[in-house]
């Protein structure tokens, strides 16, 4: 038995069960998805502010996780935050959806455009495009302006679905790459209404996780992302020891 | 039940049968692995004049997979030859061992190096490191010297080992990628040795392959990989119609 | 006396023809071109599958020639299919129409647009600008849509020749790229139309080789492009020994 | 009279001293500098964890600087740990110490080494250098294996000088860039021994900031910088609101 | 008392008086600016060779200030012509208003436009924001067509308004960098026009040569910069002794 | 008859008498070659400054060659000096040596080491390798630190050619690039000692400006590279109008 945590970074938890169900609908039956979200943090991640304080609530399920012999972990949040920091402190694989949506992206095709929800967020998305190899693949960023926590008002997903045909249209891409989370059910319309691949970051990672732990591969530990060592923080981190 | 045909390059059929069992270790038991070697190209790749005639043969494959049902295919030499052309013949997925390595070692660190044969054949690696997005995360190419068939000496396996370990000291790597697909059974030494993540192509290809099929993604068909258009081929080729 | 083979790698013979034409206008007199078409592959080039199977072809010219005493030999295929194996295989130089076309671009300005058949072919266009160095200077690879084989239709001049005035304009380029060896005699018309310089890589690439020759240049042999290594070949490429 | 608050990320109180003082010593006499640590996060910061965890208690002591009427800050960590929020956050302008020792470094030469603490931190030097457009400038990243809190060792004084000299020839760099804000006392003697221009970037980012402020340039808000959001933060971290 | 000198490369003296005013409006008190035009060159600078022009008037005004015992140098017209050279020459720092702009555009966001004079001269924009690392950040070069001595136009003012407006809009900018040093006192309206930052590199220039004075810090002169070797030099340009 | 003047850009007129003949040695006996050194300028060029310097009696000698009829101009010194502001200035095409020598190297290999003087001038080598895209080719720049007018010295030429087999050994490259018109006479001794092809770059510029007249190609006028625009020059340059 596999376990892989899924950890939402937002504290909505709404989104964390419906991130749950598809991390579950395309893990394996010997695989255990705990889908959680921190216990401290802000609601919903649209800005680089949201983006750091969501982070200490990650690296908190991250060491309960290690606590308790979790596999594999993924960050369910299309920021990617934290995603260094935890895989200094987990002995198994981490894998953002961001990251893991890209990878995808480029086993499929050529380019990727990119629909998100806040216009302020496309930088953080091709400053990941960029750290992972991906910029060149990376044919566009666009921005519906729904903020996360309105892309469950069912008109929300008409204006994603109508945003990724235009994308598709516009940047000549191969596939198109859900920039949110909470996206992630919407990826069956968007496929019909594009015709291209469409790719949520939630069940790439899921599979991408699970395979790295049945490959027997984890973060390398020589370098980089060898184990923190332990130090005193103060105030309101005072826990954070590792 | 997933079929995956795994694609050896050449035509050597004892290193076939040893990546089919890399692959089948690797593999869920739901999963079906079909290798093959094709009935035309040389024995051995290394070179771009080997890899140039051993991609009408994979693709030769590719076709016969496409009338037999197959559902994602793995090509399994560490050039990965004729992987575009692949992806416009195949319906379903196409993974090569290289991008699928590289993909791999970027998830569990920041660098890696790549140890291979001959030397001769590092332009090509950088190649593929380029055109994958992955120049800036490859630290090294280091070759061992060894044509392909040698590997099967068992002082092979010692001379590639060394060679891993002064590579991942020099360049400061968090893992090691295997830079030819009959290195795959030295993963678990070289591993040992090294005390970084050490990754073969073919086994990661196959779950790359597996999770997509999973995921329900396939190769976007709308530009650069619609399927090719049929049209008249002479000579020794004359069959080769799509 | 210097002999310099243009390889056209589809089998459409009217269009080797025209290639030959083509080189023999801008060739100097003391050099002989050798026009040829292989004796298998696809009769137009227009995806990576009709490049992979249009190599073989390619490479037996290129032995042939090597038995026959070549001095250099011109690739004339837009995507320049087989030029690092070629480079192996021959003694003397081997310049492909797409490297030779954007190499001249570079020389007299800033940045080139480039014209092509189908946009399917765009992305291995960028391939070659990335590999050779010209992704800066190339400001857009522009589709017109028509086959290559359909280039012969009076009508498509005309096409080909609105689509480099606004390829020219949107991109605010310095010259013209014509992306296909059918184009070569379109290249007076277009340079009025457009009022900029237009490049023809089959032209181009004559004058190179010659020019190679002249300076006593040819592939370096100490590594990459030495000669490949003897070997068996099966099925139906048997006969490509080296 | 111009306010910049100097953040240590860190909470070594010695260390916001002697950072305090390396400001003033640049100030120009009609700015305040108000040299400070946060009240919650590592006692020093070697690792991704160890800065994500300083990044809250940053971002709070810059909610504080916005109530107060700072006009510009520092944030003095050579990873420049929450930059990118700090921006979202203040009105006035957010230097790193990384960012603008990098920024002088290239006003002053064409290349320059960082010589840093800890190896395991060099990874986010190149992240930066990369991020911040200063990737080929930045020649060699040389770490001295001297923990921050090491520094006030007088023996470090030595170790790090010795490393920079060699990391100047090795280099052939133009500068050096202290890669630790516990290095701030260290240029004089550096500068010495190399003969080349040391840069130290609490020094530098004092300046800049000033600058910035004289000039009236301030972080643009329109996108991506724009105040966040007001939302709603849960547990430990349920004070930050914006 | 700091003393820098201003070189306007061109000898259009009504321009250099502006751009002096422009300098001392934003220096310390306690830094003298003697603002100056070489007696050789262009009266304007819009093609390269302009530029090739007006250097050696350039060089001659830095030996003159190293023999006036100059502290620091501005070159203030956007293409910083002679930058390099001038940096030999010189034992105090050399910023050039191109250089100055664009660092301090990326310090108050992600992304910047330049609003140029003509569109001829976009070219060496791009080269020098490639060359100083900015490459990714610059955005976009929109040029305004008008001349630059057709600058003190009143009409220019609102043409070079509006463009700044549509190339923030039209590039997502997070500020707008003034291309041309007599632009210098378009900044406040144009900042109200647009709402973002608006950078002009003579006021900039002018702080940073400030700050690296104050700071201590020089071109280093170890390898590329050291001074120029004594040579002959003859015709014209006898007296160009160093 | 195509008339090719070859400017060197510095006085010492056995370099240019040396050039000549270099240039005469591989031209068509159609071609007359006009080998000139300006009047005004230095006597040989190892900084920023003396480029700089050099560059207007480069420009003076391409005025003269376009009242004269001159059809393409050759600018003989390794770091291209004035090769922009000469395309505005000429009607034909203008190559300089640094980018023709790197051009061939790229049609004759991967990667080329260049063999320059003095270490100082490495980065412009540097500068010229990214500028034409060659940066990626250009695995080494390798100083003898022999000033150029050393190179006359006999011992010169064995220490030119041990650097340039520790060179291509170090590099592990296809060419090698000699970095200084006055190494041109070296060629057929270094290709012995390395086994790899050796570029001198007049050579090589003499027949590409050759090839390009013979295709009618030339400097696209349309935007950057436009004739300058007619205006007043002060001073020592008074008479360079347009």
């Amino acid at each position: 038995m596999t376990r892989i945590k899924v950890i939402n970074p937002n504290t909505a938890l709404a989104m964390t069960e419906s991130i749950g169900r598809c991390a579950r609908a395309v893990a394996s039956s010997s695989t255990e998805i705990i889908a959680v979200s921190p216990r401290m943090g802000p609601e919903s991640i649209e800005s680089h502010y949201d983006e750091a304080l969501a982070v200490p609530g990650v690296l908190a399920e991250i060491a309960a996780g290690e606590r308790d012999g979790v596999d594999a972990y993924v960050i369910a949040c299309f920021g990617d935050p934290g995603l260094d920091a935890a895989r200094e402190l987990a002995s198994g694989p981490v894998i953002g959806v961001a990251e893991a949506a890209m990878h995808a992206a480029t086993l499929v095709g050529r380019g990727f455009s990119v629909v998100t929800t806040l216009s302020r967020t496309a930088g953080r998305a091709w400053d990941l495009a960029h750290r992972y190899g991906f910029a060149a693949a990376c044919r566009g960023v666009h921005a519906c302006e729904i903020p996360v926590l309105g892309l469950e008002d069912p008109a929300a997903r008409a204006t994603v679905t109508e945003l990724c045909v235009s994308a598709v249209e516009r940047d000549g891409s191969d596939s198109v790459v859900l920039g949110c989370a909470g996206m992630a059910s919407f990826c069956a319309e968007v496929s019909r209404a594009t015709g291209v691949p469409v790719i949520d970051g939630v069940s790439v990672a899921t599979r991408l996780a699970e395979s790295l732990v049945a490959l027997g591969l984890r973060t390398g530990k020589r370098g980089e992302y060898a184990r923190p060592r332990p130090k005193r923080y103060s105030g309101l981190l005072r826990d954070f020891t590792t």
